[in-house]
């Protein structure tokens, strides 16, 4: 089969105003960025106000192996297949993140024949938000240290006199706010800052800092669940970026620069539409990771999506315990509006390696074995795929289990898987289909498509894990106890205090985004399979006042990752005629 | 008078096409970015290869006030009043940095009635280039302490083993890749990387490391040196970023992610087109800066403005000394093209300032007392415009000089100016005009664009100050004594050694980027005036063996500025329609 790249060149693909026509966006309503991308205007909600919305989907997964199960081909295949029967259709993606393009993971359009195209511009800067959401983000850091430092130089007193402004204080040892990057940069995570030469002080103060990857920022989030570019502004006015020498909470607005960093945000907020391989109207709006961010993208994109078409297809990162959990305790609850239909991405080799038979670790290539028959480590991984049905379908959301078919599976296994689905009862409608999406596109998913038809005639009684009027430490629980199945929380000294602290400062009724490994339910990465009595160690708490939640950092999740001995950067050039080469 | 960005909003815009078609760009030669600007591909120039060139017109200027003296409305107005007499012109200036926008400066458009437009699209991301250049170069530095990283955790043969790559040994005293952010950021400038929680190294090995702004990279300059894709390609690969523990040195080629530094900058090496608010195509193509870089639009840039019209009007950062100096020695000769006019900007305040006669401070508001009649500060300031009249002519081109009217200005002082500049005699032709750009846009500078047609006619014979095949040293003192009129150069030990090194290396043929202070021809930004007799103190020398030179750092110049104590950043926000207020 051709490379990812290489199908995308060869696919004749139409002007992007016929696909925003077909899709019913009006031209006054587009900017087209070249002819296959365009910016869409969030003001067509304006006028799509009175149309009803159709049903929203969304796409999850098992626990995924380090290279993913497909999620993405699922997502876009699916919505190839719903167009092949005649279904109205949109599908909304992330941004994709420089980080896994040069690092492990490759891009992520899709592949094979359901990709979003083209590829290339998808996976490498497509209409500049994530760098623009980096450049907002960093704006308010060199804000913070110059008030520190011109506060320092000065006096406060002085400083106030001089510029008009009040001092605001900050203290040097309590500033949260970090710098970021979109790369994968692990000498970037602990760093000091504000060094000087000897005898001199022009570089500021000296303090210890970190970037995080931009899919982490909070103003990715806020981008992200934004209802329009006024809630953008005052969710950014609202981001907490350091406490002053009393405690007190210094927001962005108190710095003056939540306006700039509006404003650096004002083409960001406008989603971009794109095409699949088959002509499909897809949205690309936003790209917050599953693990270390909230990792859903955009409210807005859902919107348009949703009045525009009678399906939306969207997706959360990694399994249901990831990505999908927070589609519906923190997306679906401030979008107001939960998903219809939640499709679980399986595939034997994902299976296999939850069977805890093979020895798997990040950043190296899956076993050989893993593809070839075997029953035991099937019938030992569903149990896997088992806990993430149920886990959809503990929201109230009919299930359609999309298994991801690879060219080594064989019949039997995938007849087998089957009929071990249809064997379990969950306490929702659950239906299974093979998916063929990647090698033969929408053509692959037409069973799927028919299933997922069905499933969202059942009506969908959506309810998330907690209410956002709980307590902080009962909306952790909730996650951990009855999202993951721990047998308890640990909060360490440091989260008990954070806690404490934001409770004081009012900040009780945010939602809970927890931060931990893709790769195991529990937090620990080695645990494979449907865990129990697992404990959930909650390592430190961190307010996003703006986006709405405080994540919990749980285990060892970084915020920052690192490149691999063998990146893929190192594959990417051009060739002779100034193509790009080696993009997956 | 009504504010830049008004008056942009007011101003009836043409579609980006209509430029196009007008400025002889064909529909496919064209990728619209939105309505009003869009990407020109440089293979426009294998189309236009027997096209004839025309009139190279490089507009310079006093040394500035902190504020500047409006190097860019006279750009953009001269153009204007080409058109309005009828002559076929496009200008070409640099893409505006987020620092400036954000610091003290402000936008880079041009101002008043001389503008590009719209300008918030221009002031803020445009096309996404300096992006593309920031996430470019980072990569290389991620890839370099990625590199060591892994190297030190296996060993150098167990890595090679691994791998199947060479163990590049790079020492970590020596990397001379830092990060770049296109941020006025100053607690950036000396870090420490690396660094980890005790017992830990996870995060890499903890070194010295420091952020440019993106100005500054030396990707930057490639951008804006390249002939086209194939030629950067292999400039980046020549970046040495590093060297290893036998003091060899490493490139991105070595690192293998040059072909991925080329893939991040394969849509930004296409210049971009907008207009002036009079309709005159314009092309916006790359952003060094002209103290810490080599301070000039592209290349490609100037090459399609050539083919496309009869005259093309670009500017150099700065005063003579400054970007003019570099397109003459740095880029005329890679471009092999020299200028055929130059036009010095000065203003009555500019001139005033530089009497010696003001206390100035960078930073701080202009006194009002500098707009006032002063005979003798306008008789003393007189020396600097003469210096830099002259410096231009050095060269071999004419001169015209652009006085920037401002309102405050009175006929007595603007025609005492003119006659003490036609009293004096110089190396080539010399005419003067008033610019009432900013004002009364084009038809302020019909007079002055009848100048730089008649200045055209008088035939260049551009010779730069120095032969690529000299020896480094003496192309440093050309610049310095010759360039700026120093009695002597005093290069640093550090700079002695690093001469020596970098000729044994065989990197004897590079062109020379002084980095230094624009507010003096000196290294004292606190010399005003003309001066005499000074030292140029070079501190360090800096390979940029893929942009071609070698920069050569004189006295405190920063390679990243800071903050001010009140940044324009506070001015920033939208209104209640969504729409930006505040960007000058």
């Amino acid at each position: 089969m051709k490379s990812d790249i290489d199908i995308c060149r060869d696919t004749l693909l139409s002007p992007i105003e016929d696909i925003a026509k077909q899709a019913g966006v009006q031209p006054q309503e587009l900017t087209p960025q070249g002819s296959l991308k365009a910016k869409i205007k969030p003001a067509i909600l304006n006028r799509l106000a009175d149309q009803a919305e159709g049903k929203l989907v969304v796409v999850t997964a098992i626990t995924p192996t380090p290279l993913g199960e497909g999620k993405t081909v699922t997502t876009i295949g699916l919505a190839q297949g719903l167009a092949k029967i005649d279904r109205s259709v949109m599908a909304c993606i992330r941004q994709p993140s420089m980080g896994p393009v040069f690092g492990v993971k490759g891009g992520a359009a899709g592949g094979g024949y359901s990709q979003v195209a083209p590829m290339d511009k998808l996976n490498l800067h497509l209409t500049g938000d994530i760098h623009a959401v980096t450049a907002a983000h960093n704006l308010a850091a060199a804000a913070i240290d110059a008030r520190l430092y011109h506060e320092s130089r000065l006096g406060y007193d002085l400083f106030s006199e001089k510029t008009g402004l009040p001092a605001l204080r900050i203290d040097i040892n309590n500033i949260t706010w970090k710098r970021v990057m979109d790369h994968n940069d692990r000498a970037l995570r602990m760093i000091t800052i504000g060094q000087n030469e000897p005898d001199k002080t022009i570089n500021g103060l000296e303090r210890h800092d970190g970037f995080d990857i931009t899919a982490a920022s909070e103003l990715m989030a806020i981008l992200a669940l934004s209802d329009d570019l006024h809630d953008m502004r005052k969710r950014i006015g609202r981001i907490v970026v350091a406490y002053d020498l009393d405690g007190n909470p210094v927001t962005a607005e108190d710095l003056q620069v939540a306006g700039a960093m509006t404003v650096t945000l004002c083409d960001a907020i406008e989603p971009t539409l794109m095409q699949t391989l088959e002509g499909v109207p897809t949205l690309i709006h936003a790209g917050p990771f599953a693990n270390i961010a909230h990792g859903n993208s955009s409210i807005i994109a859902d919107k348009i999506a949703l009045k525009l078409s009678d399906f939306t297809i969207t997706e959360g990162g990694f399994g249901s315990d990831m990505g999908f959990e927070k589609a519906c305790n923190i997306k679906a609850q401030q979008a107001k509006r939960g998903p219809d239909c939640a499709v679980v991405v399986a595939t034997l080799r994902g299976l296999k390696a939850n069977s805890g038979l093979y020895d798997l670790r990040p950043g190296q290539a899956l076993p050989d074995g893993i593809f070839a028959e075997d029953h035991n480590a099937l019938v030992a991984g569903f149990e896997n795929l088992k806990w993430h049905i149920s886990n959809a379908a503990r929201y109230g959301v009919p299930v359609v289990v999309a298994i991801n078919r690879f060219p080594q599976d064989t019949d039997e296994e995938l007849a087998q898987l089957q009929a071990m689905i249809k064997a379990e009862s969950f306490e929702t409608f659950v239906d299974v289909a093979i998916s063929e999406a990647f090698g033969k596109g929408g053509d692959g998913a037409i069973k799927l498509a028919e299933c997922v038809v069905t499933a969202c005639q059942h009506k969908a009684n959506f309810t998330p894990l907690y209410q956002l009027n709980q307590p902080l430490e009962e909306k952790i629980m909730a996650v951990a106890e009855v999202g993951y199945g721990a047998s308890h929380v640990e909060l360490s000294e440091v989260a008990q205090q954070q806690l404490v602290k934001f409770k004081e400062l009012g900040f009780d009724e945010l939602a809970i985004c927890m931060a931990k490994t893709p790769l195991s339910i529990s937090t620990d990465p080695s645990i494979k399979g449907a865990p129990k009595g697992f404990t959930v160690p909650v390592r430190e708490l961190k307010l996003c006042a703006g986006a709405g939640f405080i994540y919990a950092l749980c285990g060892n999740v970084m915020t920052m990752p690192g490149l691999p001995e063998k990146p893929a950067y190192m594959n990417l050039d051009i060739d002779e005629n100034g193509n790009i080469i080696g993009l997956s």
